[in-house]
């Protein structure tokens, strides 16, 4: 996640995007696979996302969140968790519930969750000869 | 991946990609997360890709892949295995070491590989009322 900061305020950097790091195992990445509806009411979806995304980092434990996709195709959102217990205060918090309540009813086609325990992980960056493993 | 291939080369495209399921708990999700260079040579980048592919289909306990990513951004991968000795033959398989190899030296700017164990998963499919959970 320095990583992420560091590049981000760096001006050389052509603010190329940072995954998420390799953390110690073990830890949780939560898996949300999404299809979005052809004709869902989106006025309110990145507001509802930005605001999941300012609610998450408010969960003790939350190491950091992945996202890819491209608009009428697959998206898919990895969180980073420190442990069982910071996925299900996440699960659980009153204000996700009902965004993913909406999310079933006016903005989602399909979408599975996967939640998993991390038992290994590995990272490479090219400018630092970095390699990095865990597990 | 083949979704993809699918939606993109249709021209009506109601062929909306449909993410991975939920398996029976547990299984193994492999994430992805990349960056490629922005000086690469990518020339065999894709058929290198398509190979791996068709590679992965043939490891006994391969179930399924998600890909979503847009150019110049963060690519999110995430492969699913019934269990750990399916992760571990396409880790080691020889023609995936070459092609990772090739990937540090060509194409990446940096990576992170976590490798876990699903404990838990639940889909949702919108037309079919359809919600199904494991574990």
């Amino acid at each position: 996640m320095s990583h992420q900061d560091a590049s981000a305020s760096s001006p050389s950097s052509s603010l190329s995007p940072v995954p998420v790091g390799a953390y110690d195992p073990p830890y949780y990445a939560v898996v949300f696979t999404s299809v979005k509806t052809q004709d869902g009411e989106f006025g309110e979806y990145g507001a509802t996302n930005e605001r999941m995304e300012e609610l998450v980092r408010e969960i003790p434990g939350y190491l950091g969140m992945d996202h890819a996709g491209s608009p009428g195709g697959l998206s898919v959102t990895v969180g980073y968790f420190r442990d069982a217990d910071a996925v299900e205060e996440w699960r659980s918090n009153a204000e996700h519930l009902a965004a993913q309540k909406r999310g079933r009813a006016e903005w989602y086609q399909r979408y599975t969750l996967h939640v998993a325990k991390v038992e290994r992980s590995h990272s490479f960056e090219r400018n630092h000869r970095f390699e990095h493993g865990h597990g």
